[in-house]
C-alpha cells in the first residue's frame, strides 16, 4: 500500500516537514530566550509530543484533562492545561499529579477558591496561572477592570495553589487582515501582560511566568519583552489558514488529505470522497481572498495547487468542487487537499499516515493512531 | 456517575426517544408501503442498527466501504452503499460480499464498466442502482440530459452487475424555507424518478426499485407514488436543524450534549466546555431565524430552551455564548445543548452515554462506543 493505492480519504503527514517545523519553532524560541511549550491539541499524538520534547520543548500544553491523561500515560511529565478547568475535575487532576507536573489556568476567584480547597484537602500544591483576556474576548480576566490586579493578588494568596504568573491566547490573531495587524495584536498582548505584571508586582505578587501563544503571532516573539513561554500548536503541521496569515509557505505544510475523485457529473463539477467528516466544516482565514474548503493539488505534490478547482461545499462524505470544463479530473484520479484547519482534521481522523518527504515518494513509512482524539472531557 | 457528575462535555442519547423515533419512522414506511433502509451514518453504531432492523428496517444504508465493513462484521446482512464507490475498492467490496448482501450506486458509465469488469473477474454479481440528480447538484446523472435514459440502459446491460433501479437524495431539502417548498422538493424528486423510469422501461429496462431518502422529506413519502424505499438517517436522533425544518419537535430530539460552564468572564458572556471538537462547526438550517451553534437548556431538560443564551462562536474546546446580565449561569453549572447537526456530533464522539428518558432521571444506563466512527475510507 502506498498513497496511490491506499483506500481514501486519508490524512497524511510528511515526517520531514513535521521535523523541520518543530526545529524551526524551537530555534525561534531559543533565539528569543523563551520556553516553547507546544499545544498538543493539533496532533493529539504522544509520538509527536516526544519529537517536540526531544527537540527542546519544555513540556506540552493541553486543553482538556482527558488529553492530559493520555499524554501523561505515554510518559509526558510536564503538562500545562491552558484551560479554565472546572474544579469538578479535581479528583482526576490530583490523580494525574502523581505522573506529571501539572498546571492550570483560572480566571475567576471563586473557581480558584474551589481549587484551593480541593488541593488543601488533598495536601497538594497546584501550579496556577491567571488567564488574561488580551482582546479575543473568550475567557480571561478583563485587564482593564479596576479589579484585575486585586483578583490576581487574591488568587496568588490562596493556599494549596502556587501562583506562577499570567497566561494569554490572542485567538483574535486569526481574524487579522494584514501582517501589521498581526504584529499589533502580538505587541498589545505583551503590553497588557507587562502592564498587569507591573501592577501586581507593586502589590507584592511575584509573576514568574508570562505565557503567550498562537502560531500566527509566534513570529513576533523575539520582540515580546517579558514573555517567558510560547505555546503555539498548529505550527507542527500548518495549514491553509496559516499560509493565508503569512505564518507558513505551502512547502512548510506537513498535513494533507489524499482524496479520490468519485464523480464528474458535469463539466464544471468534480466530486471528491472527502467531506466534512474528513476536512471539517471550518472555514479558511487569512489576509487574502481564499475561499472554499481546502486547496487542491491535482498532481499529488504540494507545490502547485490548481486555483481553478474550488471546493464550494461539503457534504459529510463529499466535496463538491467547481472546475473549468478543461479540468481533466475523472473518477479514480487522486488529488491532495491542503485543509483549512489542520487541528480539526486530525481530530476527525483515526490515524495519520506518515510519508518521508519527497525522498520517500508515495511510500507509507508509518501509521500513527491519534491517541488523544475524542478525549475532550 | 450520572449526568450531574460525569466529566463533560459528553454526548447523551435518550433511549426511549430513539426507540420512539425508530418506531414512528417504521410506521410511516409501513403505511406508505415502502421499505425503510435507514442511513447508518447518523449513529455509526451496530447496536442501533439492530434496533432499526428489529423494528422492521430492510437493511441499512452506509456511505463508505469502511462503515459497511464495521456493520457487516457486527452481523448486518443487507447494506446499500448510497455512494458512488470507486472501483479501486473492488477487492474490499468483493470480500464483504461473503458477509452481506451489498449494493452500490453508479452515476458514470465508465465507472460502471470498471465495476462490471471487476465482478466478471471475481465471478460475482453486484447489485447497482443508478444515482439520479434530483436538484441537489452533487452526484448523479442529469435527468434532463438527452443521454440520461441511454446511460441507464447501458449500465443495466453490463455483465457482472444486476441493475436494481434508481436512487436519489434530495439534499437541497435542507435549504428549504417552508414546508411547502419541502413538499415540492419531495414531489419533484419523485416525478423525476418516475419520468426516468417510464423512459427506460420503454427501452426494455426493468426498474425494480426507486429509492429516495432524507429526513426532512420523509414525511411526504406516502404521496410519493412509485417509491419503493426510503433512506432517512438523522430521524433516529433528530437535531436543531430538523426542528427548524418541521421534521421534529424538541421532545423528539434524542441526542444532546451535557456541558459545563467553565467561565463567566463578563455579565454578557458565558463559556461552555463544548467547542467545535464536540459540537462541530456545522451551522443551523431551517425555516426560521435560528442562529448560533446549538440550543441551550439551562435546566438540563429538553423542553424549555433559553433563547436568551446564544452560542455566537466556537473555539475547538469553548462555546462562547451571549447572555443577558440576569442569566444566573456560573462556573460549574451544567447545561444541555441541542446541536445543530447530530450526525456531525456523533462522528466526533468516542462513545454515547445512554439515558432512559425522564423515567431514568440523570442515571447513565449504558455507554455505546461509536464503532464505525472515522471509518470514512
Amino acid at each position: 500500500m502506498d498513497l496511490l493505492t491506499v483506500p481514501t480519504p486519508r490524512v497524511v503527514i510528511d515526517r520531514a516537514r513535521v521535523r523541520a517545523n518543530i526545529a524551526a519553532m524551537q530555534a525561534r524560541a531559543r533565539a528569543a530566550g523563551v520556553r516553547l511549550r507546544p499545544h498538543a491539541k493539533t496532533h493529539k499524538l504522544p509520538a509527536i509530543a516526544k519529537w517536540q520534547i526531544d527537540a527542546g520543548a519544555g513540556g506540552i500544553t493541553c486543553a482538556k484533562v482527558g488529553e492530559a491523561e493520555v499524554f501523561a500515560a505515554a510518559g509526558v511529565t510536564d503538562i500545562r492545561l491552558a484551560y479554565p478547568v472546572n474544579p469538578s475535575n479535581a479528583a482526576r487532576l490530583i490523580a494525574l499529579m502523581d505522573r506529571a507536573k501539572l498546571s492550570i489556568v483560572v480566571d475567576d476567584l471563586s473557581v480558584a477558591e474551589a481549587w484551593s480547597a480541593a488541593m488543601i484537602a488533598a495536601r497538594r500544591k497546584l501550579d496556577v496561572l491567571v488567564k488574561v483576556d488580551v482582546g479575543f474576548h473568550r475567557c480571561g480576566i478583563d485587564p482593564e477592570s479596576p479589579r484585575a490586579g486585586l483578583v490576581v493578588r487574591d488568587i496568588a494568596a490562596l493556599a494549596g495553589l502556587v501562583f506562577r504568573g499570567l497566561l494569554a491566547h490572542a485567538g483574535h490573531a486569526y481574524g487579522a487582515r494584514s501582517a501589521e495587524e498581526l504584529e499589533t495584536i502580538a505587541e498589545t498582548e505583551c503590553a497588557i501582560l507587562r502592564g498587569l505584571t507591573t501592577q501586581v508586582t507593586g502589590q507584592g505578587v511575584e509573576v514568574r511566568e508570562i505565557s503567550v501563544g498562537s502560531t500566527p503571532t509566534a513570529r513576533f516573539v523575539e520582540h515580546q519583552d517579558g514573555v517567558t513561554e510560547m505555546r503555539p500548536g498548529n505550527y507542527v503541521f500548518f495549514d491553509r489558514t496559516q499560509v493565508g496569515l503569512g505564518a507558513a509557505t505551502l512547502e512548510d505544510c506537513a498535513l494533507t488529505i489524499i482524496s479520490t475523485v468519485v464523480s464528474r457529473p458535469a463539466p464544471s463539477r468534480v466530486i471528491f470522497d472527502a467531506g466534512s467528516k474528513t476536512l471539517s466544516s471550518d472555514g479558511v482565514r487569512g489576509f487574502g481572498t481564499a475561499q472554499g474548503h481546502g486547496l487542491v493539488f491535482p498532481d499529488l505534490e504540494t507545490t502547485h495547487p490548481d486555483p481553478g478547482i474550488v471546493i464550494e461545499r461539503l457534504s459529510e462524505e463529499h466535496a463538491v468542487a467547481r472546475v473549468t470544463p478543461e479540468c481533466p479530473l475523472k473518477p479514480g484520479d487522486r488529488v491532495r487537499i491542503l485543509p483549512n484547519h489542520a487541528c480539526a482534521v486530525v481530530n476527525l481522523a483515526e490515524e495519520l499516515l506518515v510519508v518521508d518527504g519527497a525522498a520517500g515518494g508515495h511510500a507509507i513509512a508509518d501509521r500513527l493512531k491519534v491517541e488523544a482524539r475524542g478525549r475532550v472531557w
